[in-house]
């Protein structure tokens, strides 16, 4: 396989789209192996997935060629190679800044474990304030963030910080070896060519929806 | 102006991407108000945004002409009129279905009220389910949400269902009147080409950014 000839860290290059199309086959092969289907064609899975089979097939080529022709995908082989390349075949220490009314909910959210994804602790300038008793994780002053970070050798970050301290925080987090940064704040970061920064802006997302409903 | 010529709801066909940088224009526009500034150059204001300059007036467009050369924007009368585009100067009412984890943490956010939705009811299987005392908003049975969302003229919507029960829901959330869905449950919904859904899957946004600080 193409994937898998140059060693784990030799990745194809793989557009940020097709990533996320893998993550909603990955979820459309759980569910068929859950109702104990071992083998799918590309267009079942094209259809589960909502694309159509030519782009699921060329997004699969990216593993070099493995379907079997008249057989199909192999359901459980295909979800293992996903989250081989992806990266969550193991669990990714992640950290989260910004304890405020979103930092909380998310903190509480267990969504996030069940995926591979451990946060691991939390960070804000008003550390030791009263919160949620749903929030498990330690919340340490900022003045810590970038220790841990580098200590700990966590490489994500989920950013709820107001949008004033949003540059400075991940300044922070790219110096201390941070990666990939899930930001909440409604800003445009800056961030060098190597740093990944998937913007989600829940208040953004209903104002688009405001303006097309509309119509 | 364009956007008036024809009354308020003859409005111009704007591509989605161009209106979420409406939003993000909004926000510069208003932290460039509380600092006192009431005129503003596009140079300026597309660097706040993290645009080109080309692009903001390009987007700008859509409104006509109204910036006066060598002066600026006036920072004022363009948040209203992106308010008045983006139907954000009103309160919208949303519902919300799904009151597990996720629906619970973001019935206790408390950012969407100051953004000009108001998420009014919510709706679950388990609607007298114990829950977080922070959910301030009434939690009703399945079998009211038709009914409810007609009855309040409601158009938008916030889904947090497991996903094999999103379909089902959409249909019915459609059925009463709904034309803008926040989808937060990881699956592809089917709706008519009049209803616009904005997919919103933060278990995704992770795995995503897993596959890039991997390279």
């Amino acid at each position: 396989m193409a994937v898998k000839k140059n060693g784990r860290n030799a990745r194809p290059e793989i557009p940020r789209k097709t990533v996320y199309r893998l993550s909603i086959y990955t979820r459309c092969l759980q569910r068929l192996l859950a109702n104990g289907i071992h083998t799918v064609s590309s267009e079942a899975l094209a259809g589960a997935a909502g694309v159509k089979s030519p782009q699921l097939r060329k997004d699969l080529a990216y593993f070099g060629q493995f379907g079997t022709r008249g057989l199909g995908y192999d359901v459980e082989q295909l979800i293992q190679m996903i989250a081989d390349l992806l990266g969550t075949d193991h669990l990714q220490p992640v950290v989260l800044v910004g304890v405020g009314n979103l930092g909380t909910a998310l903190l509480s959210y267990r969504g996030f474990e069940k995926e591979g994804f451990g946060v691991l602790a939390a960070f804000d300038v008003q550390h030791d304030r009263q919160r949620d008793k749903r929030v498990t994780q330690p919340i340490f002053p900022m003045e810590k963030l970038g220790h841990y970070v580098a200590e700990n050798h966590v490489r994500m970050a989920i950013l709820c910080v107001p949008p004033e301290e949003a540059q400075e925080v991940v300044n922070e987090l790219v110096d201390a070896g941070v990666t990939g940064i899930m930001n909440f704040a409604p800003t445009v970061l800056q961030v060098p060519d190597e740093v990944t920064v998937n913007n989600v802006n829940m208040a953004i997302e209903l104002e688009n929806l405001s303006y097309f409903i509309q119509q």
